[in-house]
């Protein structure tokens, strides 16, 4: 029997793109075009899917894009060049510069190029800072601000939740803490932040009432890890051999969805949860972008 | 009979305060004067006594400072002109603009006119948002560095603890936060960061390796609160009030000192412990502009 306690990521991003196409008419009829450029390096296949997802929502929302693509061998220098060009480009409102990046090039030295007010991915230093001093004048970073949204628009309450992360990467789980520690509105949860060099994560785990899994770990966070009833957030992607799978190898997240799902109170399913609030986030970002420029 | 498990924050203080004498002169072998410039707005007794003591350390260490000092009527134009005329002088190499300042002055816009290269407090959004990113290019304010410091000298072995901070401040609580939780060494510590919405802190100090208060409450921090053996950092200055004492009233730390010591594994006296960290972190931090402003 299906249980019904599925965070549905794919409906809640649906409602947050219908919010922001809102948006893009209004400063459309105010005579403005809202436009985020893509930059690509290099043929990783991946980045390729996310960068034609993002182009793809970005046209069905109203939103002007333009992707340009460098050869993998290209130079640090010329890609900041280019960012130049874009931050000084009044047609342009958001910046994404898709992870990762070959190796010749420094990604710190990229997110530090883009302007902070059209850094989108919230990855300047600026915007990090910021939200962790909880102004709420920066970008916030897609992912994070996602499972956000996610929790929010679900009804679960934060404020004084014990919220134990799984990941210190600066991709989730160092904003996502910087978002939910703050003394704000759907904030002031009780943040515990575990990582690989934790030393027994599931006595953390056991305690929460919101686990957040992002360590990249297939099918970490098991039914014994966790409190009946709590809410459960797979922000995982991982590859894993399958040879009954086409291509030998399918997509799993760091929840062992089968077995946590009947113990959790919510969960997210993967795909199909965390993954759609992404993208909304960027769209969300590039629209309140577009409206900070031009207001 | 007196225990012996105190962390004493004056020697291990005066022991960088060594060291950047030496980093002092050797600036000044290449001919290079470091500079550090106070501000301060309005006549509150603390800050006069706070800038009052940076500028002997200053002047002990060979560090050339000078203090500028506005009505407690002065506007935001003005102080954020004279902060530039400061970014703009070579010969000033850190910039401290003494908190609090009145009401009519915005103090977000105060730490963001500051140059990130002079913000020896680190409290600029780009300043904290490297922190958080892990990067070693920026500056680390204050009180939570000297507590870093403090735990490094002491031998309080930071990897895979459990630290257990108690208050989300800028200037303690999330930038210690950040530095503990990095895969970096002397950090990889597992965090929680509990304030005055947490539900049961108790629990989680009484789990942690290492609790660092920091909350502003007096006394708080009870030895039924922690586990014996554990390292017990007070970073709290609070006045109660006190008929016997001076003045009608005495400080007091966030820690009840008496009744913790005795439980504790390591811990602060206070005063003597986080305290004269915080001036010797600040003219480190100075001495590191000037390296890196003349390198």
């Amino acid at each position: 029997m299906p249980l019904d306690n599925l965070i549905d990521g794919r409906a809640i991003a649906e409602q947050i793109h219908q919010e922001t196409a809102a948006r893009v008419e209004a400063l459309k009829r105010r005579g403005i075009q809202p436009g985020l450029a893509f930059v690509r390096v290099g043929e990783d296949p991946a980045s390729k899917v996310y960068v034609g997802m993002k182009e793809k929502t970005s046209a069905r929302l109203g939103i002007a894009s333009r992707t340009r693509v460098f050869a993998a061998d290209a130079t640090q220098a010329e890609l900041l060049a280019f960012i130049q060009e874009l931050n000084a480009d009044k047609s342009i409102h958001g910046i994404l510069v898709q992870t990762p990046v070959p190796r010749q090039i420094d990604s710190t030295a990229v997110s530090e190029a883009v302007l902070p007010s059209k850094d989108v991915d919230g990855f300047h230093p600026a915007n990090v800072g910021k939200l962790m001093l909880g102004a709420t004048d920066g970008f916030v970073s897609c992912t994070p601000a996602g499972v956000h949204e996610l929790l929010i628009r679900s009804g679960v309450r934060i404020a004084g939740a014990e919220v134990v992360i799984l990941g210190r990467g600066m991709l989730v789980g160092k904003p996502l803490l910087a978002i939910l520690l703050q003394k704000a509105p759907h904030a002031d949860a009780t943040v515990t932040l575990c990582h690989s060099r934790s030393r027994d994560i599931a006595s953390h785990t056991r305690r929460a009432d919101i686990v957040v899994a992002a360590m990249g770990v297939p099918e970490y966070l098991k039914a014994d890890m966790i409190r009946p009833g709590a809410v459960v957030i797979d922000v995982g992607v991982n590859r894993i051999p399958d040879p009954a799978a086409k291509g030998g190898s399918r997509l799993v997240g760091d929840v062992d969805f089968a077995r946590v799902q009947p113990v959790a109170g919510k969960i997210t399913p993967n795909p199909g949860g965390v993954g759609p609030m992404t993208i909304a986030m960027l769209m969300r970002n590039t629209i309140r972008a577009a409206e900070m420029a031009t207001k």
